[in-house]
Parts: structure tokens; C-alpha cells; sequence
């Protein structure tokens, strides 16, 4: 199981080998989250810097949960509060936090390439946490993970994403994660939000949610993301519940063994049905717990750890 | 000593013998406060998070020297920087937190209720930090803690609480201690603070400040919570102060071994006389230092663990 | 090796052997941070709170490294979230958390003589992380650290200070601990941020860059801290970089060896030239790291701990 990357950059970058091995060792660190003591030893004596640029609950409490579990130091650094604001660049940030003797950085950045930039000028491993509607790796490796536990091999199976796909980094770092795999990807929602140009990213297109949601295996929402709107696509929040909201009406339309997923946080009652998203179908949840074993393998593989080398024992 | 209970939620709820349980926890955890190292392994490799939806240094400072000093990993989520400035629920953001593994949950919210809710719909142990002006239960505890170190049993020992009850969760949760332990209850304050259907609780109401404090063994400041009104309900900070600010003189009017204790911030020269503060009868420091023990306790007997379990040797 | 002292409140207090005791300390955990495993066992189960009443990343986030390398606790308390903003004194906040059974406060606070009034009132040790245009003495041991890796003994050396004189704590503690160690200091800038009045401190005060400059050992930048200006005291951030910015041209009149310092954040254009700051003669990034180390000795010897104790296992 090859992993030979001091990053974890963008899903784009990893060969389908490297996308297995993030897997197999999310599956190991999986089965110590059932466990009653969580923890384990391997990053025992590292630190890792929480550089979040955006503000965020999940992933930045997700990425400090997943280092607590390996037993790394964490320390977060909430952007607002920090020099930045004093004109500092992003170089001479990162160079510092470098320089701190972090063992490694987690960075969320508003801005596209971001993490790329630093996992080149940085000799510490650099992990995305988002970066601008370009990449999420780690949300779309729970994903795969998730979608494996309950449909399986991925080769040949339909998954719909849908919403607001044009500024969504999750929607991205899936494409190019489902395609490595085999599956077969369908787009849906407003042409506005899904423009017909997504197909150059070997996906279908299309805006008729019933033909989109009717062999579907996973149906992935996108949260309906207004505050990452420069401009209006589409005319009111209304307006889209009305046409692509998942009611249950739409979702009577779905294959009886189908999964809904959602990256969250979700705005109930605009792009899900209230009910619907604590219905059986939905594995939102398992998304969230399936979040720290990804994460966990993340840093780990990245900070050299390899997979036949786990540590099981607890901490 | 029985403790069956995943939750602290509300004073109200348990019973005396429940009480006792919590106090002869703390009890034991004190002493370990007084010690050069003050750590204990018994919540070694569980995760607590604290999960604040209003500002508080005292408290959530409180809560995560306990964690600590159990061994216990801390995660903080102050909720202005949090999802739910996206909308997301109070059971959405809830669940996650479950859903990312956390073993417990420690919340305070403006709105009363909201631990009790989170209770009910999570599996995991959920600690009331303070909810509306329903209950903040820890306080209590560690008033009656710290009341018992300085009068000995609280059977018929009378505790004067003395102004904005009202608004109060602190005095609820006292008065629910209090009248379960046999102690007598005068609240004492302009009658828009202390509104008389007060004494449905069990408690007596006075107006007058002399006869409140005559036979008192303590009085209970309370902060003038300015922040917490919607309306105003005494004409000004210095009318209250000149009518039931403890002034030297007042406090000549109390028992000579009567106490004095406030659940702090102290507005000093409002609710009570700077010098009176820093005075001998002035017990506000160790309630700070009990807190830390009473927070410990209620953290391991809702994790499961036992009194007659528990660990003293150093972490 | 001498320190009987609870507290680091000032360089101006240290004698000559303590500096060198705290360098010497400094030098032992320096070599620890080259390992892989920088973490020693040397604080394990104390927590320290740092108190920071001004925004900061560098220093923050630096003496949390610290404290976490040397295996204790840590609590930051960022002041604009907490009880002050309810009118709580500096010294309530304090005594609280001493009663909160912290075993050490790092503090930073916008009044000079903030660190030096807690030390006297709390029976915990203090440690002075900026107050005011006071003292900044961690910042001038890591500076002086830094100088003698490079150029050895400071005795006779000269060390030019450049810029924002008047405004910096960080150019009064170096001014202390340069002349303590028998380094010649000459301060330069515009006169009126650097007043000919600082010569009562046993250093030379200068207009002229390039005399400043010439026979230099060391040139230490300052910021051009705008947010801490009351009034002005130049036209422009372009006119200051015009008359006093570390040009390349300007730099070519410094002696070979000689090194730039700086203490962060960096305005690059501003005080420094951008390719200047990344040069070889800069030594900033080394400063940060170096910074670690003496935090690290600043900690373990308040706390108590004795150089020929250091325990250099890893934890």
C-alpha cells in the first residue's frame, strides 16, 4: 500500500493505489472509534498547527478530534484574531508556524491553491481542509468511505450530487474521487449552479432531478451556500427548495435501497425535507464519525506513518 | 452512594442522597487539588466538549481545568465562530458533536431548557453549564460545598440570597439545594428582583435588607446582571447599590462568623464594598477553588465513574 | 547557575548571571527541538493560563508551544471574550485564576506595569509576555540568544536598533539586556521615534542610517506598529520606508557578517526589503525558533526547576 506524499493536497493528484491506502487505514482507525478508550499512541509527541483561514465548526473540531484520538498537540489558529490582520503575508505566516517547530499544518484558506503553495515552500507536511471551490480531499474520502459501507465497490455505481456544485470544493474533490473509482457521476440542479461545462470532468449533467435521482445509488446534497455567493444564481432560497429540495415526494423517486448523504452543516427544510434527514436513507451522521477516521489516517500517513506499522494498542 | 444518572441537568431533579454523592466526590477530589501534582488518569483518553453559546470565562475556564485535571481531552466550541451562524439546529449541531465521537457534552445556553433537551436526544452525558435563568447546577454544588467547609451542616442554618434573583439561575439551582437540605431561604432585594411568588419555591421574600442579614449564617451576593435585562428593573446601578449594595456598615449587621459569597464576577462598589471583597468573611476565592473539584466530580460520575473507584494516585 | 525568582517581569531586573542562566537553560531545550520527538516531561501535570489582553499569533501561539513541549496544560484566556468585558478588575481576573489552581499565568496586557502588579499579589509565578511600550523580556533573551549563535560574545559588539524606538518594548528589553552584556546599542530612526533621551539608558541615539549601519554586528528592525500609535509621528508609511527601510542598496553598507534581526510580524516593502527578508543574512525565521527554547527555560525555571534537573528523556 504505497503512500510516498509529505501532503495531503488535492484528490486530483492521488492515483487510485493512494486513494486505497487512505481507505484501508481509515478502516483500521474506524474500528478503534468503537472502542471505549479512542486513543492511540502514534503521533504521541507531535504538534499540529489548525490554520483556518475561514471560519468553521466541523472540520476545524473534526481535524482537532482526529489529532486528540492519535495523541498530537494541537493548536489552532483562528485567522481573524492573528497577525494577518496585521499585513502579514501567507508566506511568512506558514514559514513561522514552520519555524514554531509544528509538526504539521491543517489549512483551510478562502483562496484556491493555498495548500498547494504551502506544501511547497514548507518542509512539514501540509494537509487541505478546503480551499476555495477548488478541493476538500478529506470530505470526499469519508465520503467514498461511506458510500462503500453501504453500497459496496464503487465501479458502475450512479451517484447524484446535488445543488450548488459550481462553488462547492466537496462537489470537486468527489468528481475526481468517483471517477478514479469507477463510478458514474451525475450532476443536477439549476444550469446556473451546473453548468453544462462540469461534463470536461468526465460527469454527466443534467437539471431534471427525477431523471437524476431514479437509479441513483447515493443521492450527495450540497448545502445551499449564500454566503459564498458573489452573485445570485438562482432567485430566492425558496425558489430552489421548490425545484430541487429533496422532499419526500422527490425522494419516494429514489432507488428503495439508495443513501442520501450531506457534507453539513444542513439547512433542513431547504435542501432536505426535515424528516428526510433523520430517516433511515440518510447517513449524514455516519459521514461525521466516518470524518475522524479520515482524518486520522490523513495525518497519520502524512506525518510517515505507514499502514503495516499502526499502532492498536490504546494510548 | 448512588449515582445512576448519564446527565447533570438540573439540581431540581435529584435527590438528597444524589447530592450527597456529588459532595463526597468533590470531597475527594479537593484534596487532590491541594497536592503538587494535581492530575488524576480517570478520564485518560476521553474527550469533553464544551460547548458554549454564550461568553463565559469563569465557568468554561472551570470546566476545562477539571477535564484536564482528569486527564481529559478538551475541545471548545465557542458558538459565534460556529456553524450555527449558518443556521444549522441546536439537535443538528448536537449530534454532530456525538457523531464526531465525543464522550460528553458540556453546554451552556441563553435558553432554558436546551441542556435538558440535548439530554434526552444524545446517548452520550450532557453537563448543564448554566441554562437561561432556568439552573446552573454545578455553582450550587460548589456553593453548598463551600458553605458546609465553613458552617458545618446546612439543617436549619438560614442562607440569605441577596439581589437579582430573578434573572438568576444560580439562586434557582441554590434554592432547589438548599430546601432539599434543610437549610432555610430568605431572598432578599427590590421587589422587582424578588417578586413574591417566590415563596411557591419554599423560601421566605424580604424587602428589608436589616432583617434579611440579622440572623443570616450566609449571604449569597448575586450579580447585577445588567447584560441579562431586557427591561430595567431597578432605576439605576447606584440606586441599587445605595439600597442594597453590602456596605461595611450593612455587613455589621450580620452574625460575626456569617459568611459572604458571590458566584463572581464581582462588580466591586456595586453589589458589594471593595474592602468587604478582599475581607476575611469573604469566601469568593474558594468557591472559585471548590469549582474545580465540584466540576471534576460531575464530570467522572456522569462519564460512569464511581466513588469507591476512584483513583488517587497521580496521572 | 542562579534563579531564585518566582516571576519574569523584566530584563531590567535580571543580573548578568541570571541572563546567563536563563541562555544556559535555553541552550539544553534548543537541542531537544532538533529531535523528533521534541516533548519532555519536565512541567507533566502543571497548567499554565495564558492571559493575553491583546490579539497576538507569534507570541500566543509560541508560549503555547512551549508549555506543551514541556508536557503541561494549557489554557489561553484571549480577554476580549471573557468576564472583563463585564467590568471584572485585572486583578479579580487574576486572583480567579490562581484560584482556579492554575500553577503559572503568562500574561500580556496593553499596560505597562500589569505583569509586575500580579507577580506582587499572586503567590504563582508570572511570566511577562509584552506590556505595554514597557518590557518584552522573552522576546530580547531569544533575540540575544540569536545574536550569540552568530556572532558569540556580545561584548563589544555593536548592535544597531532601527525604527519605531519609541512605541517597542521589544527595543527596551534589548536595550537592558544588550548593555548588561556589555554590547554597544545605537538607536536609529526619525527623531521623533527615536528622541535623543534614550542616551540616559547608556546607548547612542542616531538620525543617520548609514553611520548607524556601518560598523554593525547586528542591525535589529523593528515594526512600524501603526495600531499602537496614539498620534503619528512620521508623514507615511511611504516616507518612513523612504528615509529608514532596510533597502538592498542600504544593506550593502552593513559589514559582511553582519545579521538582520526582526521580531515579527514583518511589513515586507515597509521596514525590510522583500528579498532582503529571506536573504542569507537574516536570521528572523531562526529567531522563531529559538523563541520556543527560551519560553521554554522562562517556564521550566519559574515553575521551579533547576537547570542541572533538566530532565532532556523525552516524555
Amino acid at each position: 500500500m504505497p503512500w510516498n506524499r509529505k501532503d495531503l493536497v488535492a484528490i486530483e493528484d492521488l492515483s487510485v493505489e493512494e486513494i486505497e491506502t487512505v481507505l484501508a487505514t481509515t478502516a483500521s482507525f474506524r474500528r478503534i472509534l468503537d472502542r471505549s478508550v479512542k486513543k492511540v499512541p502514534a503521533l504521541r509527541g507531535k504538534t499540529i498547527v489548525n490554520l483556518f483561514f475561514e471560519p468553521s465548526t466541523r472540520t476545524r473540531v473534526a481535524f482537532e478530534m482526529a489529532a486528540k484520538r492519535l495523541s498530537a498537540d494541537v493548536l489552532t489558529m483562528d485567522v481573524k484574531t492573528s497577525s494577518t490582520t496585521k499585513g502579514e503575508t501567507l508566506r511568512d505566516t506558514a514559514q513561522n508556524i514552520q519555524a514554531l517547530n509544528a509538526d504539521m499544518i491543517v489549512i483551510r484558506h478562502s483562496a484556491a491553491g493555498a495548500p498547494l503553495y504551502l506544501s511547497r515552500i514548507l518542509h512539514i507536511p501540509v494537509v487541505n481542509a478546503g480551499d476555495g471551490a477548488h478541493e476538500h480531499p478529506t470530505q470526499a474520502l469519508l465520503d467514498i468511505f461511506t458510500m462503500r459501507q453501504h453500497v459496496g465497490s464503487l465501479t458502475g455505481k450512479k451517484v447524484a450530487i446535488l445543488g450548488d456544485v459550481l462553488f462547492s470544493r466537496v462537489a470537486r474533490s468527489n468528481i475526481w474521487a468517483l471517477t478514479k473509482l469507477g463510478a458514474k457521476v451525475m450532476l443536477v440542479g439549476p444550469s446556473t449552479l451546473v453548468p453544462h461545462w462540469f461534463t470536461h470532468m468526465g460527469v454527466e449533467v443534467s437539471h431534471n432531478l427525477k431523471e437524476a435521482l431514479a437509479d441513483a445509488d447515493v443521492v450527495m446534497l450540497l448545502r445551499v451556500q449564500n454566503e459564498r455567493q458573489a452573485s445570485r444564481h438562482f432567485p430566492s432560497v425558496g425558489e430552489y427548495t421548490s425545484m430541487f429540495g429533496l422532499s419526500k415526494k422527490r425522494a419516494s423517486w429514489l432507488n428503495p435501497k439508495a443513501i442520501i448523504m450531506h457534507p453539513g452543516p444542513i439547512n433542513r427544510g431547504v435542501e432536505i425535507d426535515n424528516d428526510l434527514a433523520d430517516s433511515a436513507r440518510s447517513v449524514i451522521l455516519q459521514q461525521v464519525t466516518n470524518g475522524i477516521a479520515v482524518r486520522m489516517a490523513a495525518l497519520y500517513l502524512c506525518a510517515g506513518g505507514r499502514p503495516e506499522n499502526m499502532t492498536a494498542s490504546p494510548a
